[in-house]
């Protein structure tokens, strides 16, 4: 395959870090001449970008599990693309990729991390979504630290999100009850009647977190036994009182709180927060475990083995929101992070040729 | 035997609830004609009381893990003591038992959950102490929850209590370096001198939870790997920011909230703390685990044998603070709470034959 490689490629760096919400400002784009590749390297025609809450962490400067993307830095990001030059014979001309390629037009790479996609198998931007590492998140969490037993019921907040709408569907597979918790109307009806979710709940339609607790508490009537945590905030504050005697919490993102904001942002109780929740997991000896996908790749056969199973069953479905352009990504991403998104978020930097 | 039987009993039950911290009100001497025992059941002559944190809980009437004590009920206690009457094959007059025979002098049971001991093997009240419920919660909290190793780092609070202390040389005859966080200079030395903590910190020479996270700071130099929550309040804000990846955090009590107050009481971060918490367990991938010692029963035939020859080789020590008398339980119970006991809070009701 020869393609014509463009002179320039452009890319999005981090201009400054952002003070609770990111704003246009934290973001500035930027042209640069194409990359020349060396030895052993390849160059990626970047064609989904894929946007993620985790990434708000990283633009900030404080210490996390992983190293804060730098001032004037590339931001980060999974993405889908294809080889457009290569020197390093296990990546060929038109293979499709995937890899931690950036925020940007063109990557160079030495193959670490990446991996070929089968256009055949899937479509490739779902290696960025139900395929790939929210779908991944959804599985271990839901598996290897839920523990989900058929007839026992589990609470998601963000239902209708690249992590939150695969966790619920999984565990409808399971023969659990599954009720979400999204925002607005449109997203739960979706939840109830495409992802066969027992109930979903609106919690822009509940006032505080007790109004959004009295709606769970009907839909949950036999308690929570897995309420997994993506979300924190109001959702977190409603459902922990409806936790069941040895219950279980997998929390793998706190999307509420990322952008800090008011004290205990988005939650009724204040500071009688903490002692509600710590009584709660010893009174219920609760398991809340923390994890980190990246900490778990050796889980990916056999999550894409049952996963891509159930797609082709139509027990697992998706459903993506596409923001187009590069130069558009910033504002999709702040869009995102206040729940504008619908579905796993992606952004077309390039066209997609298996489309 | 024979035993001359007293023609009346004395019993503590609860006046009223508690608003926030007990106060004498609460709690009811009452004196009452001594019970006939039925058939198959024998009356206990109570020697020691064991007073303990999670007794406040009961004394609400909000859901909890078990029952709460009705009001003019009587006030349940673990006890040991010695049979002195029986219409039971089991149990013989003159044996030592220990059971929930509560706050009274006297105590007619039909063997349920009584145990018989034998004051050869160990001091009779260390079957409420380290020998006991206390010692167990410690045992099955560090070895199942807190899966301690060689050379890591543990923190406990309330390092001279009865739970603290067997938690701390438990880890310290495991490998691990040692710190606790107690109330006043004497329990700390103590703790040093005697249990043979690396460190042990005052709460009360800290002026608010990030001194005394300082103060932690400098005694932790490679972190924390288990805390094991028995206080919550002032250690655990202090404690939280200094978990190590994949740390563990078995959580049988929060003394410092169980009697309410101020909103988020002894903490300084106030509404932003469950966020920091919350951000701690997902960053560092903790694992948070309630656990009640009732729940783990199985486990005692393996604490009593491994506890019981540590004692023997003088690397698990104890100390009891007693108090004399059923009618000033209450005044011991209410004391302990804000810290005032020093080692496992005992009640003496009767002499102790054996000492």
């Amino acid at each position: 395959m020869t393609t014509d490689i463009p002179k320039e490629m452009q890319r999005i760096v981090l201009a400054s870090r952002p003070q609770g919400a990111p704003v246009a400002q934290n973001f500035r784009l930027e042209r640069l001449p194409m990359p020349e590749i060396g030895a052993g390297e390849f160059l990626v025609r970047v064609i989904w970008l894929s946007l993620d809450p985790y990434m708000r962490g990283r633009m900030d400067d404080s210490k996390s599990y992983a190293a804060s993307v730098p001032l004037d830095g590339v931001m980060e990001a999974g993405a889908v693309g294809q080889v457009i030059a290569s020197n390093n014979a296990a990546f060929h001309p038109g293979d499709f990729v995937t890899g931690a390629f950036g925020w940007q037009t063109h990557a160079v790479s030495d193959g670490d991390m990446v991996r070929v996609l089968d256009p055949a198998a899937a479509p490739i931007s779902t290696a960025l979504g139900v395929l790939g590492m929210p779908g991944l998140t959804a599985y271990v969490g839901l598996n290897d630290h839920g523990r989900p037993k058929a007839g026992e019921t589990l609470v998601v907040g963000a239902a209708t999100g690249a992590v939150g709408s695969v966790v619920g569907q999984l565990a409808k597979a399971y023969g659990l009850r599954v009720v979400g918790v999204a925002g607005g109307a449109e997203k739960c009806a979706y939840a109830q009647e495409e992802l066969g979710f027992d109930a979903c709940l609106d919690h822009r339609a509940a006032t505080d977190a007790r109004a959004l607790r009295a709606n769970l508490a009907a839909a949950c009537p036999d308690g929570v036994d897995i309420y997994f945590e993506n979300v924190a905030g109001k959702t977190l504050e409603a459902v922990i009182p409806l936790m069941n005697v040895h219950g279980r919490i997998p929390l793998c993102g706190m999307i509420s709180w990322y952008n800090g904001g008011a004290p205990g942002s988005g939650v009724t109780d204040g500071a009688n927060l903490l002692p509600m929740v710590w009584r709660s997991i010893l009174v219920n000896r609760l398991s809340v475990r923390g994890f980190i996908i990246f900490d778990h790749y050796d889980r990916f056969p056999a999550f894409v083995k049952e996963v891509s199973g159930l797609i082709r069953d139509g027990r697992v479905k998706y459903r993506e929101s596409i923001a187009e352009g590069l130069e558009n990504a910033p504002e999709a991403f702040i869009r995102m992070l206040e729940g504008g998104n619908f579905g796993k978020q992606l952004v077309r930097i390039s066209p997609d040729p298996t489309r």
